[in-house]
C-alpha cells in the first residue's frame, strides 16, 4: 500500500494522459496507449505501486530494443463457442490482456462460460484488472499470468518460477467486489528490495539464501530465491509451489508461450517476453437467480467481518476492501507515486516532448 | 503420508468391496455404495488417510440420524451447453460428485469446457479424485468443495471458513501428471489432533490459540482456530485466507448451498451439510495439439527435476509424485490402514453382517 506522506499526488487523469503520451510517442496508436496506460494508472490507483507507472521504464526500454512491439494487434488463432486462443503478437500485454478478457465475457455472455488462453504476450500489470473487468457484467472473472523465475520450487535453491499471480474477482451488487489478486509467493521481490535497501531483517517464510536455506538477511535473499506462499515446506510451501505451477500450466504451457526457468529475467529487456496469460469469465446467472448469488456473496461478507477478533486485529477485511479504500482515497486526493518515478516519468515524457508532470495542491 | 509399519495391510479390491458392503447395507444401491466406497478408498490408496475409510463412521451416523440419504440421486436442475446446476438432493457426496464431474467431462468433450456447480450434497472425499476424473479424457480437472469452519480468517479468532481445498490435475501424457490437491489452510486439523496426542510442539504457521495468537501448543491450538495457508498476516496468510473465500464463492454461494460458519462442525450428524461443490473441466486441445501440450508439461516437469537442490533437500517433486509413488506401493503390497480405523470398520461390517476385514500376508 502507498501510504507515503512524501510522495506526490497525480490526478488520475493527469497520470493516464501522460502514461499515454509515452506509450503513443513509440510507436502505439493512440487508443492502445490510453489501455495500457489506464491498466497501469489502475495499480496506483489500488494502492499497489509494484506494478503501476513504475512498469512503464521496462516497456520503454524493450520497445525500445525492438523485443516488444507496439503496435502489433492481437488475433484470435483458433476459437469455440466458449473458449479462445489468442495470439498477443509481442504486443503490449495490456492490449492483448483487455481484448483477450472481452473476449472471455464476450463467450460467457451467450455460453455462460468463456475461457480465453493468450500467448506470447508481455508483461500485462496487475492480474486484478482484467478479472475486475466482468464485475461491471456482473460476472466471476479470474486471471493468471506467468512471469520471470523468482521463486524456488520446493526442494530447491534457485528461482525457476515466476511470482504466477491468481486474480479473481466476484459481484456482489454493491461497490464492495471480492476482488482477490495475490501472488502465490509469500511476497514480491519489492519487498526484499525494500528491506535491503532499509537494512532491516525479513520476516519468517520470505527468502531463501543462494544455498536454499531460509533467511531473514535481505542480502543474503538477495543472492537467494523468493519461497512460495506458505514459506518451507513444513509450513505449507508446497502448496504455494504447486499454485505457481498450477498458474504456469495454465498461462505458458496451455497458450503455447514460455513457463518456468525459460522464462526471462526481470527486467531483462534483450529478447521477447513470450508469456502467456489465462482469462475466465463465469456467469453465476446460469446456476441460480443473480440477486440471490449477491445476496449470499453479501451474507458471507457480513459474517466474516462480524466475527471474533483476534487480539491484535483492529477488523476483518475481505480481499479487494484495502485495495477499494486506497481507490475511493487515490481518486479524490490524487495517486501517490514515488518521487524516483515520477523523474523517471518526465524523462521519458521529455523525449516525448511532455511538459512537467502535473502534481496535486 | 501413511508409512507406518504397524498398520495392517488390505487389498485394495477388498477394502473397496467391504466399505461397499457396509454403505448398501445402510441403503445405497450396490453401485452407489460401490462409488463411495472407491472415492473413500482412493484416499488411503495416495496416502491419505485424512480423507479415506476413516471418514465412512461419519457417513454411517449421518445416515442413522437421518441426515443424509443414502437412496437419493442427483438431478440436474438448470442447465446449458457448458454448464450445469446439480442438486445432490442431500445422498452420498462420491455419488454426487462423480455424477458433476462425469458431466462437466462430457460438455467439456462438446463445448471444450464444462462447469458443474453442485448444491446440498455431503463430503465428497478427496477433491483430487474429481479432478483426476478429467485426465483419462485428456482433459484439465478442477474440483473444489466447502467444509466445516476451523480456519480463521486474517484479523479473526474464531474458525469461520473451511479448509476448503482446491484441485487441480493436469495431464501429461505420461502414468505422471501433475496433481495438485491442498487445503487452503496450511495443515489439516488432523495434524493438530496428532500433535495433540503426543504432546509434541506444532511448527509456526499452523495454528491460534482461543485469543488469535499464533501458538505452537497443540492443546492451544485444539481451543483455537487453524491458520489459513501463509499463517500469519505477514507470512502471507491473508492470501490463504483469500483463497478459502474463494473456494466458497465458486461452491456454497454459487451453489445455493452454505458457506462459512454457516456450516455445520466436523463430525457434527444432527442435520444436513448442505455442502457446494465445483467442477471443471478444460479441453488442452482447444487451445492446440495435445500433444505438444504433453510435451510442454513434461519439459517444465523436468525443467523443475533438474533444478539445483536446496542444502538439505534429496529431489524436487511435482504435487501429485508422492501420491503417485504412494498408489504404486500400496496397489503392490495392500493399503496401510490404522489398527483403529480397521477395528471400526469391523464393527460397522458386523452390523452389516460382514466377517472380519481380510489382512495381507
Amino acid at each position: 500500500m502507498t501510504e507515503q506522506p512524501d510522495y506526490p499526488r497525480i490526478d488520475e487523469a493527469i497520470l493516464i494522459d501522460y502514461t499515454a503520451s509515452i506509450v503513443a510517442h513509440l510507436g502505439a496508436s493512440v487508443a492502445d496507449a490510453h489501455t495500457t496506460a489506464e491498466v497501469l494508472a489502475a495499480s496506483d490507483v489500488r494502492g499497489i505501486e509494484s506494478h503501476g507507472v513504475a512498469r512503464l521504464e521496462q516497456y520503454v526500454k524493450m520497445i525500445q530494443a525492438g523485443m516488444l512491439d507496439p503496435t502489433a494487434q492481437p488475433v484470435i488463432t483458433r476459437q469455440s463457442g466458449a473458449t479462445a486462443l489468442v495470439d498477443a503478437r509481442n504486443g503490449l500485454g495490456q492490449v492483448a490482456g483487455v481484448f483477450a478478457m472481452r473476449l472471455a465475457i464476450e463467450k460467457a455472455r451467450v455460453a455462460d462460460v468463456g475461457v480465453v488462453s493468450l500467448s506470447h504476450s508481455n508483461h500485462y500489470g496487475i492480474a486484478g484488472y482484467y478479472a475486475m473487468m466482468a464485475l461491471e457484467h456482473d460476472m466471476i472473472g479470474i486471471s493468471l499470468t506467468n512471469s520471470s523465475p523468482l521463486v524456488a520450487p520446493t526442494g530447491g535453491r534457485a528461482p525457476m518460477l515466476g511470482t504466477n499471480p491468481i486474480a479473481f474477482a466476484a459481484p456482489t451488487g454493491d461497490d464492495l467486489p471480492f476482488v482477490l489478486d495475490m501472488a502465490t509467493s509469500t511476497v514480491a521481490k519489492g519487498r526484499i528490495e525494500v528491506a535491503a535497501r532499509k537494512g532491516v531483517p525479513l520476516a519468517a517464510g520470505w527468502s531463501m539464501d543462494a544455498e536454499g536455506r531460509p533467511t531473514l538477511d535481505p542480502a543474503a535473499a538477495m543472492a537467494g530465491a523468493l519461497l512460495p506462499l506458505g514459506g518451507a515446506s513444513e509450513s505449507g510451501g508446497y502448496k504455494g509451489y504447486g499454485l505457481a505451477v498450477l498458474v504456469d500450466i495454465l498461462t505458458g504451457v496451455l497458450s503455447g508461450s514460455l513457463y518456468g526457468p525459460l522464462i526471462g529475467r526481470l527486467w531483462q529487456a534483450d529478447r521477447p517476453s513470450v508469456l502467456g496469460q489465462f482469462f475466465l469469465a463465469l456467469r453465476p446467472e446460469a446456476f441460480g437467480p443473480l440477486e440471490e448469488f449477491h445476496e449470499r456473496l453479501r451474507d458471507l461478507r457480513r459474517l466474516l467481518r462480524e466475527g471474533p477478533l483476534a487480539a491484535d486485529a483492529a477488523e476483518i477485511l475481505l480481499a479487494g476492501e484495502k485495495e477499494a479504500r486506497a481507490t475511493e482515497i487515490n481518486r479524490r486526493l490524487g495517486i501517490p507515486v514515488h518521487p524516483s518515478v515520477v523523474g523517471r516519468l518526465e524523462e521519458m515524457g521529455a523525449q516525448a516532448r511532455l511538459g512537467a508532470l502535473r502534481r496535486r495542491g
